[in-house]
This record gives structure tokens, C-alpha cells and sequence, in this order.
């Protein structure tokens, strides 16, 4: 190996073990196992351009491996990204922009929130699928303004994860080219030797998935890895894994190779004895030879004149076709073409509808004023009802179509999706299935919370409504739990019109969504459609009451449960008790109202209230008070037609109107 | 096929799309496909005794596609279980002992609550290795009292979800010979043909996992299949799945063979055509010939004659080994041996320990009174402190030991363990993790909840206090997203004395249980240890006030807030406000107590209320009312030393004491 190459690999090791040493807290074997394949990725391979992080067509880089964050911070500053010296000296510190794992949106440079093993190569898929569909999509004959390559740097663990399964597999089977996995197999786990829990032939498997595997024996040998790496981009049809064998830690002298080179800092004399062992000129912490330094900092000139070459294609790809550079702006700003509020269906009182169909239908008009926008399902759409009509879907070989069938794997689904937010390009991408199983998905959902993108969530079948497929099928924890999650924005519309202007709050909103549908009709109730619409804007709106304006008692209820409150209201009417009825679609877009439309919608002096929603109650004393009653679901589901269901877990406008009387009365 | 056993398996498929049909609702095409498969398996291998499903050494039987139940309650039905064909009548009916997807605890013969897709097979893991590992612990030479094998039928819906691919990882690794997949390879999808989605070389797949794939290209060839099983059987070394070719629906013209055959009732029409096809003598609804009924029903006599000659053999064992059977009695009631109690740690007040320390010191305490008590960790037992000392390591080829070692699987983890607790003789199985990653096994969690089973959810580094691993690692909706799941009972305790009561209480329990224990140090708060440890077994209590026993406010909190809790108590004891702390470790005992305990505790006339968790306040207002002030984490975390993260988050006495201040001065 050349000394510089040397040098500018063990400089990216030293950093790392410096950075990890005076946090005192990190991982360092990763970093200096990796930093050869990072390297040649980064120095002979990958395109980007340290000025602007967000060139559209730059290669994406994951490190799925999030614990190895210091390879990744060492080689955004020494490539010249904005992240400098001195942030990573205070890797791992408060309002750093160099965090324990990497996170979105805190550093240039970081595609995609890591940490949590297997979402990284998930989320990747994501990031690739993106790619193609872009390509197609705006690509025209000698015009190539999107065309570029997805990098996912795995260890073993994330390959045991089942959500990186699930997804290499929909990448093999989709065949997504551009998708390249670099291996980091170095035999270790935090736990010890990864033997001890992990022996299965890993290419073996991936070829199993329609994977092309390379193996490289040497991970310090860079030339083969760069061999290793122009292979699998000329290999187009089939995404690539690269396993590479590595030595953990490797220059420490007394502790690469074992899992204690793993989770902790290596220790004071340690990192002395590896920088000797390296080489290195002293054991000063922090240290960076210039040298190193404007090797890699040769790739701020080499990122420069890639974007300012692809700018020109871009430009005249823009010249020859305006509608489409106006349909690309769209779509990188993430919006809807004009005029799309306008077409959401509307639907007449007193009909009866299923939720989950209106969102179909409020999703297809959507779909039409944003050519971009795609998401698919878990083997469900025939329920969830979330096809895009007249559009193709995926299939084998098949990556590039707006219905993404992504088969039983909610997880690698809903990671796919976030992949999808991140890439740029394609607005609100979603995904469906029934709400019961978006705990398959809540890891994928949280990190979607946590980099505060705006993906959509659809959960059809939501709750107890759902009927004869019993409680694995029947969500009862599931909406609180979400509505928990920071960010996330949950809808549960009461009706179709509801649903309408969920999906119009959805449109507008700049948070990720999660969208609760009923599987049962629901009767679509009363009120134009515009009051409705600003209604669930506001998250919770008065929905009636009595003709006189009095208040005597609050009903508060979301979903198929707003129209057993509006029976109950009527009931008590009869017993001349003027109730009000609220419907509360969205808890996050009325936390954030004002305290004056908040009291004007739950004055405070009205401290008789009953909520009733089918779900858990855990959470509803916030509006209704200690003293209020909150009719839910506190027990699993039961397998029988809805309607008796609901009759025998007492949700149902009697059993309202009497806990209103039992509040009056006390 | 002659023609009695063709007979018999046409018994099951118009049985089965009968009860659909009647139910206008569910999943006729598998039953019908898989009937010739669960023939030769029932009737030629399974060794079972329906008159006493509950013979600890029957062959287990999970069906993992558990939307084809009707399969099951047919064969239930008819090899002479307590399902009478009235129960079959009343599939998917309020109450019946037939619900939409198999639910352990309804019905006689069902092994495990299926139907999320993936759990079964994943679940069935856990049955085998229970198996292996009380072969190993209760056999002798000569005396073979455990010797079972478990039986999976599995859909490609199943082997699409990452679960079972993790647990399939495991089964392989481990090398569970005596676990046998029956792949339902029926080329359909509820949406449409299988290769939409899944184009995957499934037997390369499992042969990389280390399993013996075998293939049987008619799916109606009895004698091929029963060939297979009897190859499945002989091979001990590692599991086997059978890739067994079905045609959905089989025997409806119309509609065998596609998709419209999954998940609807077929149609009367259909129905009676697809009778004439199978060359029934009958259109008559559940029609039962006698002569397949007297067929099926051989299996009484098998399986009493089987179980007979097992009891002997036990009996033998029993003379032979008294202690051991001792030990049998006891793992098969699930208990303890007596004085463990006695045993459980104690703490001196003041001294600064984790609680997932004290958590792993009452475990092996724990572990010490049951030889069978075994559970393990997703590669972070360094962290969880959760290794059964002395013990060995599970390894490749290895299942049989102590610290089961799952490798970075925490939903296989969660589904393996549910399988452990469902098989019976295994005190108290338990998994640990990162409670963040409680999300990854949130669907097994469920099952396990849903069940009412006695599996233990260990989770450490259960708030930000974990500190620089950042957003990603720090659970802050994890705690209360579990507290709204049925069943389970969420333990969280104060310090070391309450985590051996919380191991107390967790011991006694009947139920599912989670621990939510932290990373950092937390001192040891003064009180008596049984005092303590009937605090938590009653879920809250006061753990502080005024020597006076007046309160003019109450400081609630859970886990490591408790401490600040009382400091702040002691702030405002300085300004002459008597402040009462309730430490709040499980909601869940706290609800089950009476009244007056509540009232005690929590009295109502006491309306100036503080809570204080290191998580989402959405439901704390339960106890605080809507007035109270609910200080915890709404929001993501952040990367930094622990003490910094509390401070910059407002988790400190002196807010504490604020916004008590604050509520009196109201």
C-alpha cells in the first residue's frame, strides 16, 4: 500500500480512537477495522461533494453501523464536509453536531439516522428504490440527470436483524442494481466472538435473494476492495454484497480482533500502543498530518467539478423539457401541484362508508397532482385500499412502479418508506397495512418520528371494528402508544369527510403521519365540508351541540366512535342534557393550538366528560380530567361480527349517555 | 390414494370452506391445499392424545399460517379433541371456542395464538428448544422422558417476515434437529401470485441457515409427504423444512389456485361445486362421513395408548429419581423452589448502584431455585447484566445451556421466549435488551400479552439517563406505549431493594412481565426491605412524607426519578410544604388494588400533584388529574453525558419543587 494511502487510512483510525478515548464513551473497533473499505469507497468510488450535501445526484453513503459514527464523522471532516476538528473533539458531547450514532439533520454529510441495527441497510433499499424510480421518471434519451449509486457499510449484526432480511430480499428481488452492501466482517459482536450466535453461510444467502456476492479476504487490502467495487457497479440487475473480512481494532496491539475493541474506548495506553503500532509520528490526540489531510481534501475539488458536470447536463435537460424541470422542482421541494385541495372527494351526510375506502380515494386524487409520489403495502391492499389506479405494480426485476408491493414485511416496508422521505424527490411517500401490525413496523416508524420526516403511515382495520379476525387482528394499544411517539402525527378521521381533510392536514403537514381507517362503514355526518376540513386541521373542533349553545357535558371521541357519541348526544337531549360532541382526529394538531381555541372548544368550566374511543384509555384523562369517564377498550379483542363486539364491550350510545348521568348525577 | 384417506382429507376441506361459508368470513384456500399435508402429518406421525392435550411430552403442532384455523379446528374436531362439530358451526362467533385465527387458552389443541404472520414459526423455535433443553436436564440414560418433535405448518407469508428468518437463523445455528417445517408453498398471496413478492430461492435460503430442505413437488401426494416427514424425523442434527408444492383452494373449479381462494368465503355456489368436484355425495352443510370420522377418531385410541406408554416409562424414571422428579413437579407448575425469597439481595441505604445490576443479582438468586429457569440476551448481556453465572453460553450445534444467546434477534428473541413459556416446565423464560429496542419486539411482546403467559421482558438503559448513545437508545415512549398493552405488567423500579421486590412481585405474578431497569447508578433509598417489597406488590405506595403525615402535595414517580422526587420533597420541606413521595413501580398492581389502598395512597382530597418519569407524560394524568403538572420527556432525546441530558431536560428537584410552588400558588 502507498504511504499515503496508509497514512490517510490510519488517520481516520487515529481520529477515531482519539474522538471515542476523550468522550470516554464509543466504539472504536469498527472505524479501524472499516477505515480501508471506507477509503476506497470514499476516495476511488464515491461521488459527492463535501460544498453542498445535498446534490441531488450524489451517491448516498449509510452507515448502517451507526455505533462506528467516528468513521463516519472522521471522514466528513477529513473530506471537507462542515464538520470540523473540533467537533470531533466533542464527539458525543450536548448540542454536538457529532452525536453517540448518527443522526439526520444534525450533521452535513449523515443521509440517515443509525443506530438501531439492520434500519440503515433497510432504510438503504429505500434510498435506492428512490434512485430508480427517479431515473425513470425524469431520465430521458441522452439525458441521465439521475444516476446514481446507494452504499451501505453492514456489520453483523445488522445482518441477523430480521428488518435488513426483509428488505435485501425485496432488493433482490426487485433487482436494485445500484444498491452495493459492504460487509464489515470482522467474526466480533459486542458480546464476543460472533459465532457464538451467528454461523449461517451469509452469501450463501444473499445469492439466495438474487444478490451478487464478492468476497474480499483482506479488508486492509484496498486494491481488491476497489476491484471488488467497480464489479458490483458494473453488475446492474442485481444489488451487491461485499464481504469483507476485517480485523476489529485493528493496530491495537492488545485488543483488535476481540469485543473488547468493540463498545468501549480502548483506554489511555492502548490508543498509545496502537498509534505506535501504526506508525504514527506521535501520540498527541487529535493529530492529522497534512499530508493525510490534502489527500482527502482533494475530494472538495473532485465533488465540485462532479456536480458542476452533472449542473450542466442538468440545465440542458431542463432546456429541453420544462414541464418536466417544473414537475422535478415540485417534487424536490416535496409539494403538490396546484389545485389538488380543490378535487379531494366530498361526500354526502348520511351515506355509508368505510374510512379506510375514502382514504383510498383521497389518496388517488393526491396521487394525480404528484407524479412522485408512491407507496405500497404489506400484501393488503385489496383491504387496505391504497392502490394508485391505473398505475403498474412491483414485481420481480420490477423496481420501478408507483404500487410498491412489498410483500409480509411490514418492517422492511415502513423502512423502506423512510428511505424513500430522505432520498428527495418523492413526495409523501407511504405505506398500509392493518393498524395491529404497525407494531411490526414501530421501530421504522420511530426513526421516521425521530428524523421528523414526512412519510405517511396508513393502518387500515383499526380497531375492534375490524370484526371476526379477532384480537391478533384487533388494534387496542396501538393508538395511544403512537400517539406517545414524539412527532409522529396521528389521525383517526370520523368519517369520510374527515378522512378527506386528514389526508388535506397531511398534505400540509411537515411531520410524519400515521393514518387510522375504519374497516366498517361509518355514516358520513353532517357539516360542510370546509368546516370539517379546518376542523381536523385543528385537530379537535366542536362537532354539535345543542341549538342553545348551553354545555352541560362533553362528549369526546375519535373515529367510528364520533357517531356513537353523536347518538348518545341525541339520547341525552331527549333527558333535556345539552352535550356537546367533539371529534378529536388529530391529539398533536390541537396540542399545538392556541389555549384560547383550546378552552373554546373544552371550556374548563364544563367538568362533565365521557370520551369514548375504541382503544386503550390510557391517555384521555388529559382532556377529560381525573373525574371524567373514558369508555375504550382496556382488554383484547374478540372474534365476531363487529357489531356484536361492540354491543358486548358496551361501546355504544346507551352506555355514554349514562355515564353522562352518572357525572351529572354525582 | 385409496380411497378411506382420500375421504378423510376431503372431510377437512369441505368441513373447512363449510364453517367459512357459514361465517361469511375467512380463509378457505389453505385448509384446503394443506389438508393432504396435515393428514399425513396428524394421522401417520404426530404423536398427541386429544383427550389430554395437555401430555407434557405430545408433539407440538403450530400452525403459523394462522388465518387457515379452519385446518385446525377440523383436525381438532375430528381426531377427537373437545371441539364439537356444533363449535365448528360457530366459527369466528362471539364466545366460541373456534375464533377467527387459533388463540391459545380458547381451544383444546392449540398450541400458540397465531395469525401475525412469522410468530408462529418463531414461537415454534422456543418449543423446540424447550424441548432439547429439558430432554438434556430431565432425561437418563435409559430413561427417556422428554423426546418430542414440534411441527410447523408455515405460508410464504410466514417466511417472508423477519422474525422467522431470525428465528430460522437461531433453529439453524443451534442445531434443533426435532423442528420440522411444513412449507405451505401454495404460490399465492392474499393480493395476488406469490412472485409478485417473493422470488427467493427459499430452500438455498435455509440450507445457508444450516437447515435440510426437502422437496415435495405435489402437494396431494400423501406418500411423498409422509416419506419426507419420516426423513425429517430421522435427520437429529438440524431442523428440516419440507417445501411441500399445494394448489390453494384445491378441489374449487373456479377458484383454486388464485388469490380469490385466500380470504373470502368461496361462495355457496362455489362451494357446492367444488363439493361435486371432490366428489362428495352431499351438498349438505358440514357433512361428515361416518367412515372418516371413525378413520380420524383412531386417534384416541393412538394417543391414549401413546400417552400410556409414556406414563410408564415416566413412572419408572419417577421410582428412579425422586429428586428429579421433584424438580419436574415443580417446573411443570412453573414455581420456585421454597426459600427463595429469603434469598433475594438486600441493599444498605445510601450505597449507588444501577438497577440492572440489582436486577441481574436477583435473577441469578431467582435462577438458583429453578434449575430450568433459563433466558438470554440480544448481544448485550455485557450491558444487561443478565447472564446466569456459572452457566454456559448457547452456541452453534448448542442450544441446550443456560444463557441463551439470540445474536442481534430481539423479535425472534421475544417470539422464542413466548414459545419457552407456552411449552411448559420452564420457569419464568426471559429475554433482555436495550428498552429502546422493546420496539423490535413489540409484536412478540403482544402475543405474549394476548396469551397471558409467564415470559419476563427484561429491559435496561430505560430512559435517557443511558446518556451518549444518544436519541436512538433512549426509550422515551417505550414505557408508556407498554402500560397501554392488556396483560402485560410494567415494572420500573426506584433502586436496588425495589428491583429484588420488582423480581418479587414478577415471581408471584400470573402474568406477562416487563422491568424496565437503568443504566446509571441510582443511590439506595432508606426503608425497610419487606416494607419495600410490599410496596411494589402493590404497585404504589408512599415511600415518604412529612413526619407530621399531613400533605399538602403529592410527588409521583417511577424508576430513577423517585430519587429526585425526594429530593425535591426535601426542598420543599425547607420551605415548610409537606410533600408526600408515592414511588409508582407497576401501574398495572397499582389498578388491581382496592379502593381504600388507592385512597391511602393517593387521596383524593389532595388535588396538588407532581409526577415526574423519564418518559412521555401522556397518561399521568390519570393520577395527577388534568391540573396536575406531569414533568417527564415529550420529546426525542439527546447525545450526551446522562447528568447533562436531566439538566438541560428539566428532570431536577428544584423543578420539581417549582411546579409544586407553582400549583399552590394557584
Amino acid at each position: 500500500m502507498s504511504d499515503l494511502r496508509e497514512l490517510a487510512i490510519n488517520t481516520i483510525r487515529t481520529l477515531s480512537m482519539d474522538a471515542v478515548q476523550k468522550a470516554n464513551s464509543g466504539h472504536p473497533g469498527l472505524p479501524m477495522g472499516a477505515a480501508p473499505m471506507a477509503y476506497a469507497l470514499w476516495m476511488k468510488h464515491m461521488r459527492f461533494n463535501p460544498r453542498n450535501p445535498g446534490w441531488p445526484n450524489r451517491d448516498r453513503f449509510v452507515l448502517s453501523a451507526g455505533h462506528g459514527s467516528m468513521l463516519l464523522y472522521s471522514l466528513l471532516y477529513l473530506t471537507g464536509f462542515d464538520v470540523t476538528l473540533d467537533d470531533i473533539k466533542n464527539f458525543r458531547q450536548l448540542g454536538s453536531n457529532t452525536p453517540g450514532h448518527p443522526e439526520f439533520g444534525d450533521t452535513p454529510g449523515v443521509e440517515t439516522t443509525t443506530g438501531p441495527l439492520g434500519q440503515g441497510a433497510a432504510t438503504a433499499v429505500g434510498l435506492a428504490l428512490a434512485e430508480a424510480y427517479l431515473a425513470r421518471y425524469f431520465n430521458r434519451d441522452g439525458h441521465e440527470i439521475v444516476n446514481h449509486y446507494t452504499y451501505v457499510l453492514v456489520s453483523d449484526g445488522d445482518l441477523m436483524e430480521g428488518v435488513c432480511l426483509e428488505a435485501a430480499a425485496l432488493a433482490g428481488h426487485w433487482g436494485l442494481g445500484k444498491l452495493i452492501f459492504l460487509y464489515d466482517d470482522n467474526e466480533i459482536t459486542l458480546d464476543g466472538a460472533a459465532d457464538m450466535t451467528f454461523s449461517e453461510d451469509v452469501a450463501g444467502r444473499f445469492r439466495a435473494l438474487g444478490w451478487q456476492v464478492l468476497q474480499i479476504n483482506d479488508g486492509n487490502n484496498v486494491d481488491a476492495i476497489d476491484a471488488a467495487l467497480a464489479e458490483a457497479k458494473a453488475m446492474t440487475e442485481r444489488p451487491s454484497l461485499l464481504a469483507i473480512r476485517t480485523i476489529i481494532g485493528y493496530g491495537s496491539p492488545n485488543k483488535q480482533g476481540t469485543s473488547s475493541a468493540h463498545g468501549s474506548p480502548l483506554g489511555e495506553d492502548e490508543v498509545a500502543l496502537a498509534k505506535q503500532t501504526l506508525g504514527w509520528s506521535t501520540t498527541d490526540s487529535f493529530f492529522v498530518p497534512g499530508d493525510a489531510l490534502e489527500h482527502f481534501r482533494g475530494a472538495v475539488e473532485a465533488g465540485a467539478a462532479a456536480e458542476s458536470a452533472w449542473q450542466a447536463r442538468f440545465e440542458a435537460w431542463r432546456a429541453a423539457f420544462p414541464e418536466l424541470a417544473e414537475a422535478w422542482d415540485r417534487a424536490m421541494a416535496g409539494e403538490f401541484a396546484p389545485g389538488w385541495r380543490e378535487q379531494l372527494p366530498s361526500y354526502e351526510a348520511g351515506a355509508s362508508i368505510a374510512t379506510r375506502s375514502a382514504g383510498g380515494e383521497a389518496l388517488n386524487v393526491l396521487a394525480r397532482f404528484a407524479p412522485t409520489m408512491i407507496g405500497g403495502d404489506a400484501d393488503l391492499a385489496g383491504s387496505t385500499r391504497t392502490l394508485i389506479e391505473g398505475a403498474n405494480n412491483t414485481g420481480p426485476n420490477q423496481a420501478t412502479e408507483r404500487n410498491l408491493r412489498f410483500g409480509v414485511r411490514e418492517h422492511g416496508m415502513g423502512a423502506i418508506v423512510n428511505g424513500l422521505a430522505l432520498h428527495g424527490g418523492l413526495v409523501k411517500p407511504y405505506s398500509a397495512t392493518f393498524f395491529t401490525f404497525s407494531d411490526y413496523m414501530r421501530p421504522a416508524i420511530r426513526l421516521g418520528a425521530l428524523m421528523d420526516i414526512p412519510t405517511v403511515y396508513i393502518f387500515t382495520h383499526d380497531s375492534i371494528g375490524l370484526g371476526e379476525d379477532g384480537p391478533t387482528h384487533q388494534p387496542v394499544e396501538q393508538l395511544m402508544s403512537l400517539r406517545a411517539m414524539p412527532n409522529l402525527h396521528v389521525f383517526r378521521p370520523a368519517d369520510a369527510t374527515e378522512t378527506a381533510g386528514a389526508w388535506a392536514a397531511i398534505a400540509d403537514l411537515d411531520h410524519p403521519a400515521a393514518i387510522a381507517l375504519s374497516r366498517q362503514n361509518l355514516p358520513v355526518l353532517a357539516g360542510n365540508d370546509e368546516g370539517i376540513h379546518e376542523g381536523v386541521s385543528r385537530g379537535a373542533y366542536v362537532l354539535s351541540e345543542h341549538e342553545s349553545g348551553e354545555v352541560d357535558a362533553i362528549i369526546l371521541a375519535s373515529g367510528s366512535e364520533v357517531s356513537i357519541a353523536l347518538d348518545a348526544a341525541g339520547l341525552l337531549e331527549e333527558a333535556d342534557i345539552r352535550a356537546r360532541v367533539v371529534s378529536m382526529p388529530c391529539w398533536e394538531l390541537f396540542e399545538a393550538q392556541d389555549g384560547d381555541y383550546k378552552e373554546a372548544v373544552l371550556p374548563a368550566a364544563v367538568t362533565c366528560r365521557v370520551s369514548i374511543e375504541a382503544g386503550a384509555t390510557l391517555g384521555w384523562s388529559k382532556y377529560i380530567g381525573a373525574q371524567g369517564i373514558a369508555i375504550g377498550v382496556d382488554r383484547f379483542g374478540a372474534s365476531a361480527p363487529y357489531t356484536r363486539i361492540y354491543e358486548a364491550f358496551g361501546l355504544s350510545p346507551g352506555h355514554v349517555a349514562e355515564a353522562v348521568n352518572s357525572l351529572l348525577a354525582d
